[in-house]
């Protein structure tokens, strides 16, 4: 049974308790780097409407004893704010923007490709309940079918793959995190877009070779071996 | 007669004083962000070897007393810490290296499209004392002739332009200044990164409502209007 303050985050669940969102791998690190204990509660796609009243359409949602919050930033904020006597997620509002900025970039330079990618993956690791709901909004979303979505897309990891560089370049001249000597928000939300590929997608994303490797494994290996808690796939071969 | 303790900046000029350097412009912009008074050197491409006994092949070149100290980012540092009660261009070492990934991001998205729209303009204003320097070590470098390199730019305007779009969302989400409320090195990476087709370019990179015009206006008015203080072209059109 649960104590009335644990933290609860509500977290995206597919088959085999794999967990692929971007969004609430970051928020899990975010609750790791602040030191505070959390259930990551798996839920289905389905599930959301049913959370708090329907009052957030995507996950994470965090609830922290009355306090419910949707939006990886949102919970972000509110983790600063909270809880200002342990580490925080942003030394300065500069560093917030300029995460923000990281975060547009990646997904300008390897957003769309990461997704033709695992989006087929992604449908066929959802459970059951979830299966129709996923294509359907996908679909309509995107103006093809799912397949179509994803045809070729051996095609397409070259592209994906180069659309990293600029983390490469980055840690190429620093290091050994992001956000320097020790790792921050900008480490989180890049290691999130990776983990989501290596949760479910079933052709590795990155060369063997690839600096990245190490770098997420550094990620992985933080707060208990958070990034490890979930059954991956490789992302290199 | 300058006096001893002037600050001197050597940065690149070109004809009619044009200084095209994005390097060079986010020097200057570090300066003036520390309150320092100092005056912008005018040299050409082969007057670099003669100073300081060629010990740096690039400009900016920062002159601060006995201090020489070449590369943007060996300068940016320097100014932090010899004037540490001036106002910080880095908050803390994690923006530092959250700027070097905006660098990094902004070069690979933008950098070679901007490059072949601008290098047959930059060749052209040069003063006649680089012409041929500049000819000759630029095709080096790039294996083709500037005019090869150049050939359909006005196709590749859209793909330059594109190249800005993590700046556009996340001005989007955020602003005034890329940095957030306030101006940081991170708005003066990508002023410099867009002074530079500015001042040399002779078709416009931007369309007219570009809101990326309406922030680089405020940080060309920053600091007693810097960014107006050497002739340009019209960045849009």
């Amino acid at each position: 049974m649960l104590a009335m303050d644990t933290i609860r985050l509500y977290d995206l669940a597919v088959r085999d308790d794999r967990r692929p969102s971007p969004f609430c791998w970051r928020a899990k690190y975010a609750l790791a780097h602040k030191g505070l204990a959390f259930e990551a509660v798996p839920v289905a796609f389905t599930d959301i409407p049913a959370l708090f009243g329907g009052a957030h359409k995507t996950v994470p949602i965090l609830e922290d004893g009355s306090k419910i919050i949707g939006d990886s930033w949102a919970i972000a904020d509110y983790l600063d704010e909270a809880y200002p006597d342990r580490p925080r997620l942003f030394g300065s509002a500069t560093e917030r923007e300029l995460c923000r900025f990281l975060e547009a970039s990646l997904f300008l330079s390897a957003g769309r490709n990461v997704l033709t990618i695992v989006i087929k993956d992604i449908h066929d690791h959802v459970k059951e309940v979830d299966r129709e709901y996923f294509r359907t909004s996908r679909e309509k979303r995107l103006g093809r079918t799912l397949e179509e979505v994803a045809a070729g897309r051996e095609d397409r990891l070259d592209a994906a793959r180069a659309g990293f560089d600029s983390v490469r370049l980055a840690l190429a001249g620093g290091g050994p995190f992001l956000s320097g000597a020790s790792p921050g928000y900008a480490d989180y939300i890049t290691a999130g877009f990776l983990l989501w590929p290596a949760s479910v997608a079933t052709i590795p994303l990155l060369r063997s070779d690839d600096p990245l490797l190490s770098w997420l494994g550094r990620v992985q290996d933080l707060h208990g071996g958070l990034g490890h808690k979930s059954p991956l796939y490789p992302l290199s071969g």
